[in-house]
């Protein structure tokens, strides 16, 4: 792999950058070798090369971090902080802009857990795993928000808006207090940290004026070096709901009445509801079941559901806190689809003192969701296509017919989730692929492309996408002649007027790679 | 009362300013008489003319907010946003920079309501009450989060940080989309709102890149015109759990008590524990008790809350939703509280069918507690002085007793609240006074300011702040060097590059006025 430069860089102005910041770093955590710039690239991306990275820097310290940025500043060197690299499905390590230097921040772990508050400060390299054992170790009475695949950075999660699935599974809304680099190099502290030596940087989400935190999510105003997480109590008890629905028109009556509750405030936790592929894709490959092209036929789907017992659709509701609490809850949910189905909720319950069950539920970290990838063999890998919905089923079922049409003409299996919050539903879409089938992989493009415009069509926007599709989907955000889009950018070149930090990154360009825009 | 300017501008300047300005809202809604200016004064201020205006601008759509914005610009004549006007304690309609023509949005009176959604689509002149006509006139089932003086306004208070009663009571964190008018004259829309058309503007509270709701929120980065607010659905029942105790040091043990609820989430409303006087300043007057200056003796207090039946505390616990649950919940409550006191709760009980109890609790609009400003008698008045403590029984009592010798010591009757969110305490105490006591009124800017350093030696900081004092404030917030207030002001240049709204507003100055820094 030959070497890759930022946009009107030489290899020679690199070198002495990336020398500069050896000075900085240590020669160790300079990483520009063939091997190195492989390991940043997103394996998973339809076109690897098109994201990739020219070294990597690994500071320590938020100094360093300071350091390193103003260096950046100094040589015009782009760079793409990433927490632990791990964004899968969105672009996983690899920088927006070519070229770029990824600043690899999994070496920086430090945990400072306030146990009375159930707070924790954290670095962006702990992952969910590190708070886990620290947790576990320290035998602190909190539970963590574990999303799905659990080897991120607990930070990077909640800075790109990913979720879990406990009470606090909206793990951006439980960011409080921020500590970041800014794009100058100058370090600023959010919130009540802005008064230095503040007790209540982590507890109040506000301070005085306007508050930031949210602006440095998803964005490229800052290196987040330090941020504050509110934990989840552990709770007394937990009572799980789960049911596997039959027909794919049960989507709508229980978004219906899963919105109402999660409106009304019964229930507190974000529940997913999975078409039958998330389950079964972690189980069973497709190759066991079907050796042809094409999305699979009904017959198939029919047959692996009854294997594994999945349903077309799965809902799993949990309820957490003091047991008589949960009790009455419960019973008003299950009453409430009494009405709806014949079938009963699968019932289960927890106490405090019961082994715990090793899931996200319960604050475990996990990865076997990541085995999805495997679904067509050869080298996996997966895209998510994620836009926001109103609450309701007829939209829900609506956003299923379209995207499942769309599955079916693009020739893929379709994967879908609905992630129920307040007000709103996250229609997370995994599109799975095989890397190593050519053929198909000329399809995603396109595919991923009708997706965004049928979407858009509805006026439905992406919460999150790949790097690849930024520009796409910030584009989508229209209003005003992309009103917000340019005030992004006035805050952007007042913040980096050397443009080097995260350039493109949500479609925010500096002045100085503006042309870049697709 | 003669004419007042800003800074460097002339009488005939601001005369063709108002004279174009005028020309875009109409002759009559340019307000500039000696009445006009002394309307927009605040008059609990202790020096009122210290922020007159030069006039006021009242415009009736975003579109003349926007034409206005830019003529200000064309004129550099510095705006002051007001929603109603109503931020009494703080420094009510009057600007921080004395001259600026405030910018008075409360015609703006437009609600846009999604019965479906429970979201409410409100410009900056509808009140809490009218709001609360809209829903009873259109018989919905929404309840309102109304703050202790209801004839503000809905966003106006929700921009402040302001709060309410029921589970709704954080205001600002229910807000979800806005329409800005930049200081450009530029329209912006945010979080999803960004997309021309959506229908999750008011539903998804990020949207794509980094969300700019909270960075309009007690800042002077644009005019919010529009702004989308979640509604409490009207629960099935309501429990209350009213206490009142006996003793100064009851406030230790309840504080950590509640503390524990609101972290664990059973207790999902803000409960504020107010001292006698609030109950008491609203039932009575001081002179009906004592005509003697300095801090009221403790005989006098004791005679006054024995006749109205008042704790040196008074906590009001509220838990809103399913019977089943709300039952459970305040048995909790009840059973811990049995554990600390012999004093069992007033427990109220209302369901579905019973008539409302016209309080903030049920979502009523009210106005009697701005009757404590008439406590001392004469011209009354009051400022807030409110600090942010961790949320523990320790940090509230040692915060008490800080304050409560403040004001014994600046011979003033003590009224403070600890209201309890998720993880911290606002700690809101009223100064109250008495205007045409010339003497008292000399004493407030002194008291106020050994208050806010007592704050500060603590390491706490203000939440919210008169404009008198928000250069003050703002100056407590210290973290290298004031990092985030440079931050601020570098956005708010890039944003407002004549400097021309709300300068100075939580001590954010534009360059333009950057020297007026007290």
């Amino acid at each position: 792999m030959k070497q890759v430069l930022p946009p009107g860089m030489t290899a020679s102005q690199m070198d002495r950058a990336l020398k500069a910041m050896a000075r900085v770093v240590g020669d160790d955590w300079v990483l520009a070798t063939d091997l190195d710039r492989d390991t940043y690239l997103d394996h998973f991306a339809v076109d690897e090369a098109a994201h990739a990275a020219a070294a990597a820097v690994a500071p320590l310290t938020a100094e360093q971090v300071a350091e390193v940025v103003k260096l950046a500043n100094a040589h015009k060197l782009p760079l793409w902080p990433i927490s632990r690299g791990k964004n899968f499905g969105y672009g996983g390590a690899a920088p927006r802009l070519k070229g770029s230097v990824v600043l690899d921040l999994s070496r920086m772990k430090k945990i400072e857990f306030d146990t009375e508050n159930g707070t924790a400060l954290l670095e962006p390299g702990v992952g969910f795993y590190d708070l886990y054992d620290y947790i576990q170790q320290n035998k602190l009475p909190y539970w963590v928000s574990t999303p799905g695949n659990s080897w991120g950075s607990v930070i990077g999660n909640a800075l790109d808006r990913g979720v879990g699935y406990t009470t606090y599974g909206e793990n951006t809304s439980k960011l409080c207090g921020m500590e970041v680099v800014l794009p100058t190099g100058e370090l600023v502290r959010t919130g009540m940290g802005a008064m230095t030596g503040s007790p209540t940087w982590n507890l109040y989400k506000y301070g005085f004026g306007p508050a930031w935190d949210q602006m440095f999510v998803q964005s490229n105003y800052g290196v987040v070096t330090k941020a504050g997480m509110w934990l989840q109590p552990a709770p007394e008890s937990m009572i799980g709901l789960d049911m596997e629905l039959e027909n794919v028109g049960d989507l709508e009556w229980s978004v219906d009445l899963i919105s109402g509750f999660r409106r009304d405030g019964l229930l507190v936790q974000s529940p997913s509801i999975g078409s039958w592929l998330r389950g079964a894709a972690v189980l069973t490959s497709r190759k066991d079941w079907y050796d042809k092209p094409g999305a699979l036929p009904d017959d198939v789907i029919a047959a692996i559901r009854k294997r594994f017992g999945i349903g077309w659709w799965s809902i799993s509701l949990r309820f957490y806190g003091y047991e008589g609490v949960n009790e009455a809850a419960a019973a008003v949910v299950q009453a409430a689809f009494a009405k709806k189905s014949q079938q009963a909720f699968k019932v289960t319950r927890w106490k405090q003192g019961m082994p715990l069950e090793p899931t996200p539920f319960q604050g475990f970290p996990v990865t076997f969701p990541l085995a999805n990838a495997a679904w067509h063999g050869g080298r996996g890998g997966h895209i998510g296509y994620s836009p926001v919905l109103p609450s309701n089923g007829r939209a829900a079922m609506d956003q299923f017919r379209r995207t499942y049409n769309r599955y079916q003409e693009y020739g893929m299996d379709y994967h879908g989730s609905f992630s129920m919050s307040e007000r709103s539903i996250t229609n997370v879409n995994q599109v799975l692929f095989n890397k190593d089938d050519a053929e198909m992989m000329k399809r995603v493009n396109g595919f991923f492309r009708a997706l965004v415009s049928d979407a858009t069509e509805r006026r439905y926007g992406e919460y999150r996408t790949h790097i690849e599709y930024m520009d796409l989907v910030a584009g989508t955000y229209d209003f005003n002649n992309h009103a917000l889009r340019r005030a992004n950018e006035a805050v952007k070149d007042a913040l980096d007027p050397n443009g080097i930090l995260a350039p493109g990154k949500s479609g925010i360009w500096p002045k100085r790679y503006r042309n870049l825009r697709t």
